[in-house]
């Protein structure tokens, strides 16, 4: 067959011209309320460890990326992508700050996936990070919150957790759920957390203590809501080609998709479908040319447990409606036939905004290295994160394989 | 001659496989003090004048970058670029704001660049926007200081005025240049300005205003800073391939190069030799495959004068210490031998931080397609732009050409 009767040869040269990418490297901070360390030495600890973890060295390095939000706002910082090369000498490669609100992460292995894909970049330091404990409660959801339409939600009061319980409301009655199946959602996420000896949270959770936690915004208990954390998780990047002179087991990002929505949740058709989770994943999904079934397990983003539901159908692992029977009849769990948040999630390991999209893809490298310890999935060799960004106004997927 | 004698296949699929990136459109508000319009108001309409000059329609962007800093800290908005693909409806496009200092713009740029070399993207806006004159100057100036080293220059009172002062004592007793050369730069700027309808400032001075203004962080003077101003600016770049079919006069951006060094000014070897600088312009012009005499004018970084004498140095058109000469002697004028700042540079046309990497991108496409009214630069087929982040420790160069 003649291979130019396929394709016109541009389209080859495009194809072909893409450069595949290799994760070669990752590290974290231990994600929690971490008060000896500044938002730059979290950078610092997490970056080391991945470039010692891809058997780098420092003048390899032409591109850093940092995922982050409030630098600014919460740590009087700004350039903190310039301060990080300068703190651990990988000058003089460029370097920015991604920030794409709790995606931040996300979009910053993103921007570094397109820089070593187009030849531009030849290996690539990741590193998302965020530093909250040390700013008062109060302040830091005021803050959060103006990642919401400024007159149409946040001048009502509306904050993202307030968004989450009015999800998990229409989601519990518009699919008659019943409520506790949110719970579960924790127990597991706290059971896994156990074994991960990163997470903010490392204690099991009964679902009756979950169940008869504060309200936070109705339906949405205590636990039902991620916490606030400190941490920081770095990845290494470089094309696929020359991993293997770094590392053995190079773990590729195959595919990624990101997809915008309207801000308003209120004016979305049915906000109980992420619209833009369907169209990033259907990116994803064929950019690494894979389905749903090929999927052996995922780490979803549950800031808030209504989330890990939805987004388990919106990623197309299970029908709507069926996100919350899936959880109580353990296909999620560790053992179970679709695995999410072996990690413990937002909900243990913790949710450093900026820092929480690179933490997903960290375990993701260590569950297909076979690293992961206690917490192993048995036979994963493909696994998909979803990381969100406002109030699910801009999401991301990617796409990782051994 | 047998093309695969002089490199290996993939070395060739590598650099075919690199799309060439053009500019088919820009536009860009006037900048300066604009109380009746918001953060978000600049963005849309600078992103809708770009998408409407480049004859784009709304389905056609699939990702969009805004560069800005202080979105949170001045205008209590996070996730920007949300925001703006929602106004102007360009969903369900990816999009992520980028910082990197008064360089997010020229940064922004270059993202842009990449995902559309990378083949990822095949239409992206660009946006560069700020917002300062809502806020008191007294916050705007401690809140831009956040970008110097925390416990070596910020604890000691440092602001970016002081750090070009500092700069300019150092440039001016070093290469024995009289202190009136600053002030022609500003003069020269303020000239051009006049004939720039989207100026801060359209009115000449005098060197004898410039001479007598007040001082603000001596040597530099009232008239050797740039203003603190409002306003955005946009470009919308796609595949050079595609880019006839929307703009008869495509700019491209023939090469870019970012570089990154030590964050506390005092540790450089020597601080009036901006070292980012030259390390970002070689990798431009080898990308590009251009030199300096190549280049028919520049859209320099002014924040003070003494920045854009040391960069015309550290850009490589005049040796080091003939920078001053060059301004004295007329040889950056609009009619000089290089013109620098036709647009009046950040002295006239203003410095909202975030947006003046995309103005002076959006300056540089007017010239090249020869519709720079009055401030035309004669002849103008090739140019260059540096943006400096930071003080000088992360520095963009853009090189474009007709």
């Amino acid at each position: 067959m003649n291979l130019w009767s396929l394709m016109e040869f541009k389209d080859y040269l495009k194809v072909m011209g893409m450069r595949d990418v290799a994760i070669i490297g990752c590290g974290m901070t231990r994600f929690g309320q971490l008060e000896d360390k500044s938002l730059t030495d979290l950078m610092m600890e997490s970056s080391l460890k991945a470039i010692s973890d891809a058997n780098a060295s420092e003048t390899d390095f032409d591109r850093v990326y940092v995922g982050n939000m409030f630098s600014g706002e919460f740590n009087n910082l700004a350039g903190i992508a310039s301060v990080l090369v300068d703190r651990i000498n990988l000058l003089p490669a460029a370097a920015d700050k991604i920030e794409n609100g709790p995606a931040s992460g996300g979009s910053a292995i993103k921007e570094g996936f397109q820089a070593v894909a187009s030849g531009v970049s030849d290996m690539v330091l990741v590193t998302g990070v965020e530093k909250m404990t040390s700013v008062p409660t109060s302040r830091t959801g005021s803050v959060i919150a103006t990642l919401t339409h400024p007159t149409a939600e946040y001048k009502y009061g509306a904050t993202l957790p307030s968004m989450g319980g009015l999800l998990a409301q229409l989601y519990l009655k518009k699919y008659n759920v019943k409520r506790e199946l949110l719970s579960l959602v924790a127990v597991k996420n706290h059971k896994n957390g156990v074994n991960n000896p990163y997470a903010h949270f490392q204690k099991e959770i009964t679902l009756e203590k979950a169940l008869t936690s504060p309200i936070i915004a109705d339906p949405l208990r205590l636990f039902d809501c991620s916490p606030i954390s400190d941490g920081a998780a770095s990845l290494v990047l470089c094309p696929a080609e020359e991993a293997k002179k770094y590392n053995d087991t190079p773990i590729l990002i195959k595919g990624f998709g990101q997809a915008t929505d309207v801000q308003i949740v209120a004016e979305r058709d049915d906000p109980t479908v992420l619209e833009a989770l369907r169209i990033a994943a259907d990116k994803a999904y064929k950019m690494a040319k894979l389905k749903p079934e090929n999927i052996d397990f995922a780490e979803l983003h549950d800031a808030f447990t209504i989330l890990e539901i939805v987004q388990s159908e919106d990623a197309g692992f299970f029908k709507k409606s069926e996100g919350a029977k899936a959880v109580e009849e353990g296909k999620t769990g560790i053992d179970g036939e679709l695995p999410i948040n072996p990690s413990g999630g937002l909900k243990a390991r913790g949710h450093p905004l900026g820092a929480t999209g690179v933490a997903q893809a960290v375990e993701i490298t260590w569950q297909l290295r076979g690293e992961a310890g206690k917490r192993q999935v048995p036979k994963a060799e493909t696994a998909l994160s979803v990381n969100f960004g406002g109030f699910g106004n801009n999401i991301l997927v990617h796409i990782f394989q051994r």
